[in-house]
């Protein structure tokens, strides 16, 4: 990989040809405007013009994806489809993730030349490894503080997400904690409502927390949603540590990739990344960014864990999109940088092998909301029944058959298997 | 207005019901979950749920405009379309930008029961200005510092956007000075690039602007873009401060929301809001956010100035589209909030006469890149044919008339009349 450039791929749709549309991408999100200007000259050009490396052609398509696209005369009425690979110096905007947001993604999706445009994927030199520290727990660390190895973690989203009292919360998590689950995060719903004031829910959880640690040896790990304005973060972030937390959680795209950068350079605990708003980036498949991409900045800028949907969930994306975003996050990144996946949405028992099968890894964090606390024998019934979930799927031994000897899973297979 | 609840208008498509699809995004944005858990109780569903106020049909389309719609049994082939105004009690999240985005905007762009969704507009309870003081200087503000009363502010953008070194960067702010422009911006390409470092790049620049100032008795406002990581953006910002700068700019979407409130509880001149990345929230009519709605985010989280494309731009957005984003910004807020739309993109003096046609206003800030830079007989013709474009147009005078007797904008019409 190139030291000083970086490289991104697009996939583009376009009524003129993919060189002209290519052309017009490097112009515009480097050293061109509309009209020549005095002092762009071909030493500037040379020096800092963003390059096409690679156009590799795809379909055809008879409309136009995005609206607005102007139709050059003589129009075939054909839009061409390809990947489109770019170069951009380093040198051009340096190691910035803020800066290389409006080089490979700034202007460029509002050209009409384009009917369609996503950024597929980047490579990013090693500069940026330099500027961000990435994940300071990551896989193994989060493994360490949650005391879990060898099966993936798991835990439940608090539901309803919205309106316990903080009184009403930490009695749920006592119960939870007894009940042995690993893990419980905030809804993304819910992060310093008027109703349960963010300093009142750490300590009474915090409480609830310490107490069961103190009785059954094992500290559950809470992902406490600090989602807020720049200061509000960090004074959230203070009172979780200084309370004895282990996790925070950030809604993304909430406080920005730079506010996810800030947070990590003071913070003490993982932090669990929510992609909440992701879909307005990515479900439109000719815009946006794909989360191969995406997830490398997240990544950069330092998630330790990282939303990327269930299979089967009540989401549109489909399982292929999922496992691939799976496999992305544990993909290392100069050599490190490891997130672990966290796998949520409409999940229980009964989603663990399809996940396994896809992935072959247990290095996950999987969430039943519903399919843990709404288990017809109670929640630790429900945990109990995603273990066993899992022991099949990594034995390779069929749900129903494992169930059989195995109350707590026939249990939510009745409840939840005729979704 | 509701004081105790945020009003959210979606555009739906959707293979159910209108009905049908409304009651799942208040149900997932608010107390529910997938399948009924213990404590979601009548009276917490009352007191926290969100709630439809209003479903206005609209046309309906026999495909879906999004991938991964779940097709309910018995589907008659047709995706209903139309515009539901959902309210969100105030107490679920309290006045926070972020946490509001998560509510409004969150994971319910990904439900398999819709088939397009987009944020149309927001209403937001007097709390929200009590949080967040909005623009500082807006219009008068900024008109006050420019010295420009009774026309557009008149400026241009740094070209070649890329590549100049600080000191050649100042001799072009020296001559633009020189020429009478009222304002110059850095491209949101360059902010510190390591061949122009940031802080080399305001002293040279505001040299060149204060020497001017001496000779000529009038201050040009260079919008310096400080994008950047958090710590970054607060040290540039008093950098920029200290030299006797007065504007910074910033990539709204590299920084986030909360990195545009975070600069403005600190910035002590106008903050130029750059929109870069937009064209991945909007440019799907079927996803994503209308500006209408973001606009008002970008005011109350403090942006002075606000990009918003230019007629007949080089971008895909219809003029009507810009058109109603120049009118929205200058809607007031809780009584004021006014923000100064920029109007940009392939912009000559020749687009002057349409957008004031269509938005009847002198209250914009109107930048031509190539249209000052490459007139044929320099950037102070340049400059002065916008100046004419905009007398004609305001006195209603046809550009081709006016130019008759103002050879400059005579020659500009020449140079980019046949675009």
């Amino acid at each position: 990989m190139s030291q000083d450039r970086i490289t991104a791929v697009y996939l583009v749709e376009t009524p003129k040809s993919l060189e002209q549309a290519a052309a017009v991408i490097v112009g515009e999100q480097s050293t061109g405007t509309f009209t020549a200007v005095p002092g762009e000259t071909d030493a500037l050009k040379e020096k800092h013009g963003a390059r096409v490396e690679r156009i590799q052609p795809l379909e055809e398509t008879d409309r136009p994806s995005l609206p607005g696209a102007r139709i050059p005369a003589g129009h075939d009425g054909k839009y061409r489809r390809g990947l489109v690979t770019v170069s951009f110096p380093l040198h051009n905007f340096g190691p910035s993730i803020p800066n290389l947001m409006s080089a490979v993604a700034g202007n460029v999706y509002e050209l009409q030349e384009l009917s369609g445009l996503r950024l597929m994927d980047l490579d990013l030199p090693d500069a940026f490894a330099v500027k961000y520290a990435g994940p300071k727990f990551g896989i193994a660390g989060t493994r360490r503080l949650a005391a879990v190895e060898g099966r993936p973690l798991l835990g439940t989203i608090v539901k309803p997400s919205v309106g316990l009292t903080p009184e009403e919360l930490s009695a749920l998590v006592g119960r939870l904690a007894l009940a042995g689950l690993d893990f419980i995060k905030d809804d993304e719903l819910n992060a310093d409502p008027p109703y349960a004031p963010f300093e009142r829910k750490v300590k009474t959880v915090m409480d609830a927390v310490h107490r069961t640690a103190d009785k059954t040896g094992r500290k559950l790990m809470y992902a406490f949603n600090i989602t807020g304005d720049y200061e509000e973060m960090q004074r959230r972030h203070e009172l979780v540590v200084k309370a004895g937390g282990t996790c925070v959680m950030v809604s993304i795209l909430s406080v920005g990739l730079t506010g996810l950068a800030a947070l990590n350079r003071y913070s003490e605990v993982p932090i669990h990344g929510h992609r909440n708003q992701w879909g307005m980036l990515t479900r439109c498949p000719q815009l946006g960014i794909e989360f191969t991409a995406f997830q490398k900045l997240c990544r950069l800028a330092g998630a330790d864990h990282l939303h990327v949907n269930g299979l089967n969930s009540k989401f549109y994306e489909s399982n292929e999109s999922v496992t691939r975003s799976i496999r992305a996050c544990l993909t290392p990144m100069y050599g490190g940088y490891l997130t672990m996946p966290v796998v949520s949405s409409a999940q229980w028992a009964g989603t663990a092998p399809a996940t396994y099968e896809a992935t072959r890894t247990v290095d996950v964090m999987h969430l039943a909301g519903g399919g843990i606390l709404a288990h017809p024998d109670g929640p630790a019934a429900g945990f109990e029944s995603m273990k066993l979930g899992w022991q099949a799927a990594v034995q390779g031994i069929p749900l129903a058959e494992y169930a059989s000897q195995n109350p707590a899973l026939l249990r939510a297979i009745d409840k939840f298997g005729g979704r």
